[in-house]
């Protein structure tokens, strides 16, 4: 197996390395060809790796950065002041080719500004998005983006995210000439914002992408369309929404003994069938579970780059780890250059 | 009991009469006071009404109108030629006083605009809002609008949101001194479009309003704040998603032998436990199913408009009209105007 490398920005999200060294241990442990470079403050870092076996530890380098960009920092703020932070210094590593790929659960805007400044766009992307694959009813997968990259767009940054949905959903998920829609407020063609029908318009006449309509939020999970598009406030708005009743319904699902009551399931149908209940739901839903799924790609940049929850706990830090170690083995950006440069108008 | 008597747009909606008939009959059974004006096409109404009981026929009139407003037709068009058809004629009956509320599952764009100019907004009240109450997590529940009344919203539109929704949370929910918050991508205060950053800085300076900053998607149902505002689009893809996360949910904990299969439930439990399981589930949920809570109000007008949803089934259309009876009953314009009044700057 082909050996690689991903360097980690563990200083990022809201714990910081209490979460992202013990999921790098994790992450290590079940990909032996993986090595991490663990970028951030080593007197954080090093306590955390006192019990760790020597074979694992054969395979992580610290590197010490001098300081961490704050989650609510402003962007322009953030980047002008970037020199030697972890998130910084963990994409520098990208670009050098010493790292394949970049994983930070930190600001996503400063994310997504250095990783522009550092790594570059494709020929022919203005700005990258962030995107995610989320799993659908039709037990087939749905590519979502922007997530929250760009707040605002226009018609044409639509556009092109419609193009890289597409190749992500052909070259990455497997999909062939996947469909895609514009999220929007109602099915009719009258509707919505400037943006969106400007960009409809666009998108009809592109004829390798295979452009289906708009579809409306509902219609996420469905599989009614391989790529849904949306502009970065409303996806992010949109996926967030999503996570959290998702998550309400597993704690119902999963709850016992909360405010010193006997759990629903206890109190149906005894201890014993509780424990097969519980494990059987959990499992029936798991593929819905954020944790899961946890890692959003930011697309459309010269080199891979994966955006985790600011909130992710160890487990879905493994998971965001996980999708940079996927989309070296399949070579993401490689893989939409090629198509980009057959689909969109040379800049000449 | 005093009698109430309310205006149906019975062609609307992706069904027609053939659900909003049965539901009207439905409502009637269960409110003895209530009295309705079926509006619409005759033909089409009247063989739904064949079988019916005579002391239900007693307290139905329907009322002939020349033309239905189509769901995809252009808001600007749809008002023109709005004379004589069923939205505009239900409404009217509510500007004349001979009805006390209009229900329509029409087109929203179409339900706004003829609402304003049909009823007019109340003194202060640039664009009224389509507001809905969820059930949350902490057992309270969250007002949240503009669920698409207004695709776009400046920031003095999203401040009389504010307004209207702690209102709203204040005298009908029963919620004292709610918790009002902007929906946003993220809780700290460089987050965000200017127009939602500038209504942040005016909620801060109004005494009355208990403003408490930033909340992102996933705290729509954790009952942080009673109050939950955002401009129509993002309003309305949010609560389409939630919608559409929730009814798959529900589809997955109901499913019996689609494509053939046993029910997982059945597989599991064997038949006799499962009907007990699925019972249980179901009433566990039942509180978030979105037919049990269909029906938006048109908050900011001088009278009571409840949109349905397009696609809303008999019972979901019913729960509109039960809406529609409460409201009457809670006198909801008139406390809000008398609230607004005291809150809002005089216009003089």
């Amino acid at each position: 197996m082909k050996r690689l490398t991903i360097a980690l920005d563990v200083m990022g999200g809201d714990f910081g390395p209490s979460v992202t060294v013990p999921a790098s241990l994790q992450a290590l442990t079940s990909n032996p060809e993986l090595n991490l470079l663990l970028v951030g403050d080593p007197d954080k870092i090093t306590p955390l790796l006192a019990k760790t076996d020597p074979s694992l530890l054969d395979r992580i380098r610290v590197i010490a950065a001098e300081s961490v960009i704050a989650n609510d920092a402003r962007v322009s703020q953030a980047i002008r002041t970037s020199r030697g932070s972890s998130m910084r210094v963990a994409l520098e590593f990208v670009k050098s080719g010493e790292a394949q790929a970049c994983v930070s659960a930190g600001n996503t805007g400063a994310l997504m500004g250095l990783a522009k400044l550092v790594i570059k766009p494709l020929e022919g992307i203005e700005r990258p998005a962030l995107v995610t694959v989320l799993p659908n009813q039709q037990r087939g997968k749905t590519v979502v983006l922007d997530l929250g990259a760009n707040v605002e767009c226009d018609s044409q940054m639509l556009v092109q995210f419609a193009v890289m949905g597409s190749v992500m959903a052909e070259e990455v998920v497997g999909t062939p000439n996947p469909r895609v829609a514009l999220l929007n407020i109602g099915e009719e063609e009258s509707k919505g914002l400037g943006n969106i029908r400007e960009a409809a318009t666009i998108l009809k006449n592109i004829p390798v992408i295979n452009y289906i309509g708009y579809l409306e939020g509902n219609d996420l999970l469905t599989g009614k369309t391989d790529v849904m598009v949306c502009d970065g406030f409303v996806g992010n708005v949109t996926l967030k929404t999503m996570e959290g009743v998702i998550r309400m319904f597993l704690s119902l699902l999963k709850s016992s003994g909360e405010n010193g009551k006997k759990s629903w399931w206890m109190r149906w149908f005894g201890p014993a069938l509780q424990k097969i209940v519980q494990k059987k739901l959990a499992k029936r839903f798991s593929h819905l579970n954020p944790d899961q799924y946890n890692g959003a790609s930011l697309l459309g940049l010269r080199g891979i780059v994966i955006k985790s929850h600011g909130g992710a706990n160890q487990r879905a830090f493994a998971v965001a780890i996980e999708q940079a170690v996927q989309a070296v083995q399949r070579q993401v950006p490689e893989r939409i250059a090629a198509r980009l440069e057959a689909l969109l108008p040379k800049s000449d």
